[in-house]
């Protein structure tokens, strides 16, 4: 199986179940649930809950108990797209050449459909302890997980300072650190979670989530590199938006030449940490995950 | 002690337990903090926190371990009211007399308090059960129960459906359910949480939510009445505004004497499904909380 017919059935694999535990669409209130279902359906590349199944397998566990942990932190990075693109945040009209949520839903929908999003996923981990995934401490370990992705050491804060930096010039410190709470928090949840669920000893969560931190600030270091390189049609979103913005990046501080080279450092850090885990099927597709994230063009 | 001494007592023990599990406001990022501390410190009743002591109480449960799940609620109940006040949602410059949180803090900084304050419960609920406040699996319990309370089935669809029902006239009925979702459903899980950390069977935890729900309605219809007949001072609002905004309420659909009679009904079905629980002091406290549910001026 190729890397991209891997990616394929996973992101069947975490849809399908993602189908099975939202509320279907056509049901009240139907006005919240389509915007959920329109958001979350959107064509994400489904990176972190992928990511969380592979964190999984590579350390022994079954990612089909896992697939409870890994929709739950897709549903949390898409309220937090949601979220980001309100007139008050970022003011997105777009999202994956798409209509943002509240371009077309209302503003308050796209409010309630991210606090929703916020929420249900702690709803599923908890459901899925009961119908017996993993154990409740392991269901309690994967909640407080989440939620330290989310908020004061998450993407909760990365998105004050976000805003914050908006209004002047960022140091190279500074960019970093809100990298590392908008991005690489969640990444590191993923890599947590799916430790949890595996059972591993705390050495080798530890191990995962620091290839994971690493692979995060690289994703964002490639996101700013290809907002000046990229080609609009294959982003589904127009390039050039940070500089016409102003928004200090990777990019603006260090330089094109520069910004790759932290990308491809980022890259071989996230590489070298799975170096410590045991090989497997699953290590193996951890590898080339980190090869896509840095080469990627969308 | 007199019911107000209770109250003030509980009020001091849920705030000490919100202040010790909040980051510091001084913490960064200090924006986001500072907002969170001041919403969730602006002089609420904490009538929603309470009534999961007494219900954990009156089952037999030990409170202090209950502060958890208390505090974790009354975050949920903060982050409704600041994000129902943002500008796209019911547009309230004021909240209890004083500037609400977007007025204070910028909209932006209001979503991320609202959603740092939507997620940060269960961890909270989850850390206590790691320092042994409670089972992993009464934790997991009392997170799906809290989420339940927020998603399709409690807060954020009773805002959806409310919303809607601003631009029309609403049924008797309709008006019922919006109510049940928007505040009955989180007073539920005020009860379920306080039975769930008392470990008390489904039976009586399904007997304290019966209470609870008749008790939440109840609230509803008295803010209603209170909006008519109040006395803006005391209720640190200005009265009138549903009439103003030709919002349907209790009042204006049944009129105020037989709002009156709905809320003394309400009053007295949740005493009732008290009746089957054994006697005890915290019992005491729940039916003189109804009595001031019921009677309240503000």
């Amino acid at each position: 199986m190729t890397f991209a017919e891997f990616m394929e059935a996973q992101t069947r694999r975490v849809d399908a179940y993602l189908t099975r535990v939202l509320p279907p669409r056509d049901t009240p209130p139907t006005h919240l649930h389509e915007a959920i279902h329109y958001t979350v359906f959107a064509g994400g590349k489904r990176v972190r809950p992928i990511m969380t199944l592979i964190a999984c397998g590579a350390l022994g566990g079954d990612t089909e108990a896992c697939l409870a942990g890994a929709a739950a932190i897709e549903m949390i990075h898409v309220s937090s797209l949601i979220h980001d693109d309100l007139p008050c945040m970022d003011d997105s009209d777009t999202r994956r050449g798409q209509p943002s949520c509240h371009r077309k839903f209302g503003e308050s929908t796209a409010v309630l459909a991210g606090d929703w999003l916020l929420v249900y996923p702690f709803e599923i981990v908890a459901r899925a302890a009961e119908e017996g995934a993993f154990t409740p401490d392991v269901a309690a370990r994967v909640c407080a997980t989440i939620a330290r992705g989310v908020c004061t050491s998450g993407i909760v804060a990365g998105q004050v300072l976000d805003l914050e930096a908006e209004s002047r010039d960022v140091t190279a410190a500074e960019l970093r650190r809100i990298h590392e709470l908008k991005t690489a928090a969640l990444m590191e949840a993923c890599a947590r979670v799916g430790a949890a669920i595996a059972g591993a000893p705390a050495q080798l969560s530890d191990t995962a989530a620091r290839s994971a931190r690493a692979l995060g600030l690289c994703f964002q270091v490639v996101d700013d590199i290809l907002d000046v390189v990229g080609d609009a049609a294959v982003l589904g979103k127009p390039t050039g938006a940070d500089s016409e913005n102003a928004k200090s990046t990777y990019v603006s501080l260090h330089g094109l030449d520069l910004a790759r080279d932290m990308a491809a450092q980022l890259a071989a850090e996230a590489r070298d940490a799975l170096d410590a885990l045991p090989d497997s099927e699953w290590l193996l597709r951890g590898r080339q995950l980190i090869d896509y994230v840095v080469g990627r063009s969308s």
